[in-house]
């Protein structure tokens, strides 16, 4: 199932510049994980914030919060996740 | 470039059923020419609303804006267009 | 899955009131199907509005799209669905 | 009589982890004992959210009050109460 | 048990004037069988605004939905309704 | 003349606990000279919130500000303070 | 007392155009009435709408309410009243 | 002066379609007029909305709302204003 | 030219005793300054808050903003201007 | 092509003097050059705010995303970007 993903980061401007490039890497790296593992199947920058927005696909309601939830930066997040369906104006594929 | 173009239709409930099944059957072909021609790279409905989320490709704003306003249920709509960029963390592809 | 979907329901005070009961009769009629099918599996009334919380059961998010929509009132609807999971610190049933 | 508690949990990204992991102790401890009690008859995870909605039951608003700031983890706590009623569309059981 | 009822009135202006004077007639006539009753405890004008803020009693939530949606003017109405506790600072009585 | 006064309370929960224990011994002094003295006439706490609404009584806006601001909490305060009338359906009395 | 009083006109495009210029004509007049009264101490146009703030002086939220209400264009206004203070400083005149 | 014009129009879909295009042929001359005089400098539109943003040049408030007030949309607008003064980091030219 | 500008003061409670009273007289002292040079034509307490409203004159935008920069507690602001014009109903004195 | 990007500066109070003085004049000579480069065509101040709204030209979004965030002080900003497109009643230039 597709979910629409809006994370906004809020990450404290004074927050120790090591402790943040080491939470960006680990970010990185999950982040691949995901969208290796199909779970991100899109993730795009909103322009001039710092945040994003997805199309997550997740058989069940706790596979995806879990997923999200494991993203090294999560503290820092506030999410909004809006169920996708089918459009009816969107081919059969 | 890429858009997030979220859609709100707000067709009032006593607009005369015809004129309705007119106007969709129209909005339908025109969404699958926007579809054919790449402007809309795919589309989403919002679970229980008459809402879409999408994401929109236009080499400019004056062709996204006048691909949206071509949409025959254009009137109802109400729209919020986002730009995207790439984000840091998606592969280059 | 489950779902909390809150519904507001928006009849203009002008609708005729033959018509206006005869909605009710068909959504009493819908609503206790989806009731025993199991999609609706809980519904409550928002003190002092014309609103209902609910928490609905849905194999995707197509069959819960559908289901909404089937309402008879569904075109004086204002739906927000929520994704729910299971929360950490309820018994593992 | 039946509420609908919906709670947003801001627990400061740079709580100490040792005295974030007690409290989420005792939050289950307490939780479970809401439960059990029947005072909160249903809880779920808001996915993606550190938040919950729940459907608690209460004799009255007093009752209910002190269960609520009764949870260890309640000072980081932004909390909407609502109160439900039974559907008319519900079946009688 | 106590709840503060916030009623905002949202007749159009065009209403037929009669029709308006009827309502307002029968919605005293309501009004003050509730407040006879004990169910309206205190009721105010929000100065400048076609609203209310009041002090409303009830045993159980279905009876305080009945008694709001009991009053003549209710499709006009939008309501909030919020659970009151005894206030920790006020004297035991 | 009626004014009615909600209150959120927004203490950081990092707070040192005997400072609070100290403001909020006080704030009770002061609430209580302040309910004996006829400027508040009612105070109630909003479920599940460090809120309350409250019916304050004033002779001029100078008093009432300073019989808010006299609280020793103030400085923790969000106050909104929305003047009252006589409800053209209340009793005369 | 003195009040902030922000009211936003809210009339209908398609009322009838000597309806609107009766109701204009009616509004002036008793607005004069009301800054003669001394009930509206000043009030200015909010640049680009159909709207006003003003300072008005009423001895009880009775005689406000009243006064406010009394403006022909009254039913399709929205408005809302904040009680002023003689600010801290403001010379004591 | 320099004012950020922000201008939302709200045309009812249901307006008869010669009349509005009376009217979009009237704004269109009296815009031009507007951008002839200099008092709107630049004017885009919102991409997706029947809205623009204007930078508006005026020698003090009456002129500027008389300007707005004077295109033949403006029963259908939803402007909001912002003064605007030179940035610093602007050059001075 | 005549704005009004509304004021909210968020000083952090636990800013140190002395450094506030020492902003709060430069404040003062800055105000008077305003307020006899005519800059601020008038300035009021908002009940209940830690905020303002004023009338505040200037010839031009620049002005306006370094006056309000000017002010002590500048860096603890949040203020909204809004540019006011004559009000078709007051008397053209 | 062109953006409206309004962006909000929320710097806290406390922040060292020195270091806000260096952040400043880096976000100065790095504004500069964006206005050299045409990237910023034009910038203004939101009077009394501690904000900005600027016309933004790009070639894409990628180009804007990275100049935004190339300001010094983009950890302390809230930034909203809104595309642009040529009004109908714009001259053709």
């Amino acid at each position: 199932m597709l979910f629409h993903v809006a994370i906004e980061v809020r990450v404290p401007p004074d927050l120790d510049p090591e402790r943040l490039a080491e939470l960006r890497a680990a970010e990185r790296v999950r982040s691949h994980d995901l969208q290796e593992a199909g779970t991100i199947r899109g993730i795009w920058r909103v322009v001039g914030r710092v945040a994003s927005v997805g199309l997550w696909e997740a058989p069940d309601h706790e596979t995806l919060h879990e997923a999200i939830a494991s993203l090294p930066l999560f503290p820092y997040f506030d999410v909004t996740v809006t169920p996708l369906a089918r459009h009816p104006n969107a081919p059969a594929d």
